[in-house]
């Protein structure tokens, strides 16, 4: 027999960035948005419309999620569009409409910045201000989200390595602002029958490699509604401490994403499946 | 507010091909193999060291695996390396003994074939024959399984749509053999943290598609020992109707993929977490 | 003989954005730098450093670029990094350097722009602005550039679609600015050997589709120095419109990229090898 | 100015095989097909059909692109198609075609082996014997592909690294076949307005580490027949030692590969323009 040594081929390793490498808080770093704990024993659920359309439809769904669970809601003001013909976004009317439903729910709001200037305005109205995909490797406003008080939810790019993810993160915390949360929401690939490809291999890798709680966001991760449920399972199983999720009362008529969003009652029956695979891997839903 | 369409990018759909398609069989296909089945209400665990590398060995880690849940044995005798340099394998020797154990223990086997003229060989000594991801568009071999009466584990090319990966079945079904299991195994991307992206997008999708069975290989679908646990409980999250996994008796001293192989303690301890998920989904392990 | 049509798998078409389109001016966009022209019949060559360090290493390196037929320098005076450890560059004070050495020599200069707060201080120094491949889909800054009277220079993201390259030039389009070029630079794909896969397939597809003109970056697009002059010539027969370069007066001591960036000489020689194909295509080298 | 390292991700490097690699022949390989040398100072064309379709088809296009400067013919009589319905290909029927062919012009002749056990027929009809990119990595062919005395064209796999191509093709000549062509024909990445990425960065990389001849195939690499002549001469600018195309007596009426093929009347035309190119970077169409 040719005794030799294996073939794998050898991949890339790298450094873990200093602040947000896993040595320094082996137990994992908790992110409080206001009383609910993100990287704890509970698994939080974080669910929303894709954007902001009207007050009747934030006001709707938001009253529905909270009712089954949810514990953050999301919804945009602010969208990162392919097209610039396509919706924009509310824009500050859509802020107010999350700070008015948040004050009366008591339910925490997250909602995306995509440039500097919008930093100061949203912080006005929302609990933790997202960075998306397209902004992961935006380094001025990492920086500028680096000296915010705001808790910070960081979605991986759809180019971006695990590397530069953390790379990304440790420019937040490197600019002052300890309280990120990392997202997995689907990376590009050649695949095309979904919109994204879900890398659930990132969240042991994550978990491993830092302190920083592990969200996963199946929505944008499939693009398909149908395949939320199985998703969001797999992604508990697979170690997240969170799932973000697109929830709409109609996602018939949604202007953004229609075809990734839950309707409340799926939503409903989903947060009774997510309580068995939470209890399976010895967490429970938050 | 500007109405306007919403801008996913669309993405192919595709035809299913027609043998393929879960139309002609909504239930879904059971595969069995010497009375463990494959697609019931039972989820399978395969396992078994990458490549036979001495009765000692093979032995050894199969006593183990079996004796801890395992219904079907999997190693190579023929190994597709990158190398020709590397281990290739022991040939007909190697299937010597995966006969020997099967006939000791009753536990099925499944190995590699890589060339049309080894089917014949091959289907001797083994109760399943393994196509591997580097075969999946060869299509001589897809006919000559399609001739075989043994039941094909047909692995996903690294580089293959879900689209090439049904096709690569209907040749296979299209020339008379309908007993055919599809497993995810990793896709190549830009990622290189892992060895591969693991791909459970595909379990729902396929599931959804097809009427064949899909298992999942999160050995290879991480090239890491300490991800497999994680992997191998989203997979059945996802909806997998198995696992298949590498399990070496000693991993540190293995000639193949030692780097991704459990230990059979591991693999012990994953068989118990991997029975909560199972029931966490309404299902069992076999 | 079993007549069939033909398996291509069938890739996704586009509508083309309406004001990109080639429709609307079949002839070609020329865009002029101070008298430069990019997209008419001429090539253009923009060299320079990757970063500006110093005054001597700015001066030296544009006087010999401009001596050996650069048209137009390049310089980053904020530098995009994916550690926040890394040399962030000079800030205001390489934009007075790259408006100095070019009111002394009278070549226009092009420096990136990452925040839409940098855009005004930007536009005091420079005669075209630079919106790099991290920020391909940074929306507020590309509408930012929609409103600005300079020159815009988009590079593509690196995972970026021809489609999506396409809708973020129209975002400037469409908000009021038409001097837009665009810039292939390599996409990410799985291949390690390589900083980036340079797509050449890019520029007769853009060339195509938008009347917009189409520069190649051959230095992000390889990485290796060694390798520039050989995709800078594939480049121009390819049909790019101009060629972007990293050219450093002492690459080994380069604070950025020096492992991509050509010496002096280096890039002389290239200039002369690179007439000869433009002939060969029936252009010239401005 | 905060001086520090370049933060250029590091990508794999990997050792050269050693019997490709360049160290052993600096000069680089030429292997000669009757006469027609690849690899030395003349650039070599190979045209032909996609798949032999009939006597009249074959023929006619072979008269037309022999009288324009081809000097091998190209075509397929075994085809591998993603789908198990498609045309499979004449088989011996379409290989005793090329032999006739051959021997009526003394053109020699290039077509795909895709199974071990078709090495010998098609080596009594053909001059050269090509592996395509599903086969890159099917090691029992490759193995006997080695033992055959006839030149191999070895097409990159559509994902694989340019190690394991040369891993590729170092299977062959470790068998004992020295007489190797490489052959870059696109990657598979998430672009999709092209049918592969024509990876043309793996010329001068590949023509740095091995001494092989490289040629490239710009059918393949775009799917689109206008694309072909832009990067036909793109291929030459970057170094590549030949060219491979599909040309198509009606390309309308093709069964296979109609849409990447060109007119008899395209092939003339871009040969002239071929040679500029070639003598552009000091060298000659053969």
């Amino acid at each position: 027999m040719n005794k030799s040594v294996c073939d794998v081929p050898m991949r890339t390793s790298f450094p873990v960035p200093e602040r947000v490498d896993r040595k320094n808080n082996p137990e994992g770093s908790v992110i409080s948005i206001k009383g609910n704990d993100i990287g704890g024993k509970g698994v939080i659920i974080i669910a929303g419309p894709c954007a902001v359309e009207s007050k009747e439809q934030l006001f709707e769904t938001a009253r529905k999620v909270i009712s089954d669970g949810a514990r953050i809601l999301r919804g945009g003001a602010f969208k990162p569009r392919s097209s610039p013909y396509s919706f924009q976004g509310m824009g500050e009317e859509g802020l107010k409409l999350l700070n008015e439903i948040s004050s009366e729910t008591g339910m925490p709001v997250v909602t995306e910045v995509m440039d500097t200037r919008q930093i100061e305005l949203v912080s006005q109205y929302a609990d933790m201000l997202q960075i998306g995909s397209r902004n992961m490797q935006n380094y001025p406003l990492l920086k500028e989200a680096g000296h915010s008080k705001k808790p910070i939810l960081l979605k991986r790019g759809m180019m971006a390595t695990v590397e530069e993810f953390l790379l990304a993160a440790e420019y937040i915390l490197s600019h002052g602002n300890e309280q990120v949360v990392l997202c997995e929401r689907g990376i590009r690939t050649f695949e095309t029958s979904t919109r994204n490809t879900l890398d659930l291999n990132a969240v042991p890798m994550l978990k491993n490699l830092t302190h920083l709680p592990v969200i996963v966001d199946p929505s944008h991760g499939t693009g398909l509604r149908w395949m939320v449920p199985a998703m969001a399972k797999a992604a508990i199983a697979a170690g997240a401490d969170g799932i973000i999720m697109e929830v709409h009362y109609s996602p018939e008529t949604a202007l953004c994403d229609g075809q990734q969003s839950l309707s409340p009652d799926e939503f409903a029956i989903l947060m009774s499946d997510l309580k068995k695979i939470a209890l399976a891997v010895g967490r429970d839903i938050l």
